[in-house]
């Protein structure tokens, strides 16, 4: 009986969904192996593909002729996701995820990447975006004056921007997609002072690009420092900011052994952007392990030093999902000129040794 | 032009998928619009049917027409989310969800209520659900004993089960969803202990049922001890463990009284269900806020406790994504035989009053 109805549906009508829900996978996965784009394991392909060989499934037409009259084209403008930048991994994750779904909606996306270390490689991407006329944009504005002058730019074109990572302000964008910044660094100097002894110093370090900081990440810094300032006077805690150009050479271990010796009570560090993976092969290199160190981000090197203890804790924000969410609210505009809501915060997520396994990114 | 292209995607074909966009909103939004289901917004619904009404969207006549024969049946067992047990509330939302998306697949829920605090009331509504002879059933096995003889009865039937909130050993159902109930009890262990100062006790608190002790909750507690035991030597820790009976009168008042009075030096409670309110009162009540205060689930209580203070860390499972998932892998079961894995493991979430209003529950 139960294999008749499944008959049933399939001589119904298949939609991807039917597939998907047999599979057990989702139906963007389906898609995937449907468009043979990569990223689904062998087995999951293969059960997939012969799912769809027992159906009747064929592709939905009217969309297909449909993509093929006046495409609308998104430019993506973010950092390269190297080992200097392996942050920018994860929300391209989430923006090749929304590609797939919105190509029904006769939309495609060109990622244009720069080098976030170099003001005139962000520059020469700017003006070719600019050249090439997009419907939108989806920009990380990593130098802020430039970003803010290319807005002006698209401005006057009336190509809308939507932001990704970080805000700028007294700019004019559609949306900007991040975490409350201030609000992340309260959290984690709560989990900084919760943890540490009466008495101690904290390190608060700025691996910043040697051609300016970064807004969000500045913000990280206020929100720590004011929250030390204001909720732990009882227990007497000192903070010192550092900052260190991770392009210099020796470093970060140069500036790092430095304060230390200055400094020998330093029992907590906490580092605004993604690299404490840094600061972590450091502290294993001298020994120093005992002290508390929390910072940003699941990268694979971040991940490595929080499973084996000498990151205590790394503060997530689903940057899968930024990347995802800033394409779909720039489609959803185009393509049905719905207005999104300006500020679209991300969570501020706790990841430990002891949780990691169990985190839906 | 942009609304040229808008009218040629209308004049195509119009899916519930196209709505959803264009309205901002889940495709299970627009299905509960459209089948004029609860829990949504008066504007959202606005918006959503005058969509529709703008569209040339029909139902999709050949699920219809599946929908009225044979339906799969599926029994849902689970407590009451009264005052007493404000944790079912959540799950229960995640179970209607997945109730609206599986009409498609001509299965519908039943849904069975029992308190939480009566083995009688468990086992008629046990009776009641053998009697009605489902498709499926997804089970909440809080009496275990009786529980494992309903699974019995089950097998003999051939009818498959699906867990929810807490296995059964040695007991054959399909799939068991929830937490690793020990490594949540490590997770607890590992934030009170990066907190407390040492030479400190800990109270072990379990606000226990007169008729016995849920098996997750005396994993979380295995968990949480285990940790104490093992990784925290150097901080000369002690633990205790209390059992209080929340449906005695006076408690937990009483029993926090004289644990307070025997045990002055009581820095930090951790609490094994989602009853951390409760002692969160109390701990008001005495002004003992200071304490220390871990607990699960972010019930409407115990979020109001997180945001003043009084309650430290809350650990959450995403209570509302194990009852959608737990109809859904039975659905999937029923409709295409496909066999799920047996444990599905939900996240370990940690939740501060400095993340609660960015986290996606």
């Amino acid at each position: 009986m139960v294999l008749q109805v499944h008959h049933r549906i399939v001589t119904h009508r298949i939609r991807i969904k039917d597939i998907a829900l047999q599979a057990g996978v989702s139906t963007g996965t389906v898609d995937r192996v449907l468009h043979n784009r990569g990223e689904v394991s062998q087995a999951t392909r293969d059960k997939i593909l012969s799912l769809i060989q027992e159906s009747d499934y064929t592709p939905n037409l009217a969309a297909k002729s449909l993509a093929n009259r006046n495409p609308y084209r998104i430019a993506v403008l973010i950092p390269e996701g190297d080992v200097t930048n392996p942050y920018w991994k994860m929300p391209l994750r989430g923006i090749r995820r929304a590609a797939r779904e919105i190509r029904d909606y006769n939309t495609g996306i060109e990622i244009y990447r720069f080098d976030m270390d170099s003001r005139s490689s962000f520059q020469t991407r700017l003006t070719e975006v600019l050249k090439s006329n997009p419907a939108g944009v989806v920009l990380a504005p990593v130098f802020q004056d430039q970003a803010a002058e290319f807005l002006k730019q698209l401005n006057d074109k009336g190509i809308p921007c939507v932001l990704i990572d970080s805000r700028l302000r007294k700019s004019n964008y559609l949306s900007a997609f991040g975490q409350d910044a201030l609000k992340s660094g309260f959290l984690a100097a709560r989990l900084m002072c919760f943890g540490i002894r009466p008495g101690s110093s904290i390190l608060l370090l700025k691996l910043a690009r040697p051609d300016g900081i970064i807004h969000h990440l500045s913000r990280r810094a206020k929100g720590f420092s004011g929250y030390i300032g204001k909720c732990t006077p009882s227990k007497d805690i000192s903070i010192r900011t550092l900052t260190i150009d991770l392009t210099a050479p020796g470093e970060p271990a140069a500036s790092l052994d430095k304060a230390m010796a200055e400094q020998p009570d330093i029992a907590g560090i906490f580092v605004t952007s993604s690299r404490a993976s840094v600061v972590a092969e450091y502290m294993e290199s001298r020994n120093k392990s005992e002290i508390i160190l929390i910072g940003y981000d699941l990268t694979e090197a971040n991940r490595k030093y929080l499973k084996n203890g000498t990151i205590d804790f790394l503060i997530s924000q689903k940057p899968d999902d930024q990347g995802y969410n800033s394409i779909m609210t720039l489609c959803r505009y185009l393509v049905f000129k719905l207005l999104p809501v300006r500020i679209q915060y991300s969570p501020i997520d706790i990841i430990t040794k002891e949780n990691i396994d169990f985190y839906q990114t």
